[in-house]
């Protein structure tokens, strides 16, 4: 039976990497690597930097140019959808055409607010080649960004919501206060109160790194500004924070 | 300048363990072990599996005897503020006492639904010993659950509650649909409808794991007799589970 792996590798740092991933990458024969730009290219150094300091014999690495996605669709649950699919096809492509172990490097960790694992369901849906697959967990971004700020992410015994910055500009739900935002790229945190508290990061774990935790009165303009410098430099950004309402 | 690390090691399994709390696991001359009882001794017995493997020197296993804790408190939040405190005291002794860096072994994370941190920043707030502390993210149980059953939390850009048993059965919040269910020693899922999708994980990375989905209709009974037993035979249990309502 062919096989895949789906590895989270944490979020930025190479040595967030589990020796549960290590091992996944060393039984694997050819990595798949998925993206576009930038980010794309980056993601790969990092990718490779963990791969060439854990995995030592030769491994194939697998470029699957991402398809284009609309941004703004009109509806946006079936464009991701539509998204989706395109990508399922051009890794089953990829993966019928390798001879061996596939593995798949996630950012951060499969469970959260990614799409490997629902193109991979995608894949084995449609039929056309059969394989197991197996799934390593990796850290979180929002674990990382925790432990950069060393808060606790809930108050005792409280809820926090993880959730986008779409969402949150809808409103947070009736009685919760706390709240772990990602996948925000309009600054959505300036919707709240002066008084709520924020803990942002960019680059978790990355050389690049950048903290910035205060109120939302306090730091809620720094914090635009310094993400709109940090994304015209490099050329993409990923940032996520927690919110704490008064 | 004294030194304590806080090091998440994982969800049980002892290759949870990332590159990053091996190298801090290397830099500590003394662990110290908080708990009590059989799940004291079974996560000292993983702690130490860990140690045994990825720590070569002689290190110093210090416990903590974790103070009586009312479980059933008329005012919780006080309780577990004392509760916090006494601990806190335990620790400072302990930490006063030895000659070098300090580490504490954090089931999962630090950053979800646990005490150390702040029971870290008790002592600092003190102010009877001084010293310099840094947070080692683990893969948290949540992430471990996820990867067992191979499924996303979230649905696409949709939000997902981290909360307590406690909080669950005071209701999810309005459009809360999916929710990441901890320290529930009650099977509160069975307050939700009977359509509702659950996916429930005991001793997780542990050899004993145990992994039970489906609705809660069809599963919801199967899950609270093998809780009782697991727990009767082991003397202790550690669950979570995501719902998902229709």
């Amino acid at each position: 039976m062919r096989k895949l792996y789906l590895i989270g590798v944490g979020a930025g740092d190479p040595d967030h990497i589990t020796m549960q991933g290590i091992q996944a990458m060393n039984e694997v024969d050819g990595f798949f690597v998925i993206g576009k730009g930038e980010l794309k290219r980056e993601l790969i150094e990092v990718r490779t930097a963990i791969l060439d300091k854990h995995r030592s014999a030769y491994y194939k690495l697998i470029e699957v140019v991402d398809p284009p996605r609309d941004r703004e669709p009109s509806d946006y649950v079936d464009e991701v959808d539509l998204w989706h699919d395109k990508r399922a096809e051009l890794l089953e492509e990829q993966f019928g055409a390798l001879d061996g172990v596939g593995g798949l490097l996630v950012w951060g960790d499969p469970s959260l607010y990614d799409s490997t694992l629902r193109m991979v369901e995608r894949v084995l849906a449609r039929g056309i080649i059969d394989f197991e697959y197996e799934v390593i967990p990796g850290i979180t971004c929002v674990s990382a960004l925790a432990a950069r700020h060393r808060i606790v992410l809930n108050r005792v015994g409280e809820p926090v919501l993880f959730t986008t910055g779409r969402k949150l500009r809808e409103g947070l739900p009736d009685g919760v206060l706390d709240a772990v935002v990602m996948l925000d790229s309009d600054c959505s945190f300036t919707t709240l109160e002066p008084e709520t508290q924020i803990w942002w990061g960019a680059y978790l774990g990355m050389p690049d790194e950048v903290l910035i935790a205060g109120t939302i009165g306090e730091v809620g303009e720094r914090i635009q500004t310094e993400r709109a410098e940090l994304r015209a430099r490099k050329g993409w950004i990923m940032d996520t924070y927690l919110v704490r309402r008064p």
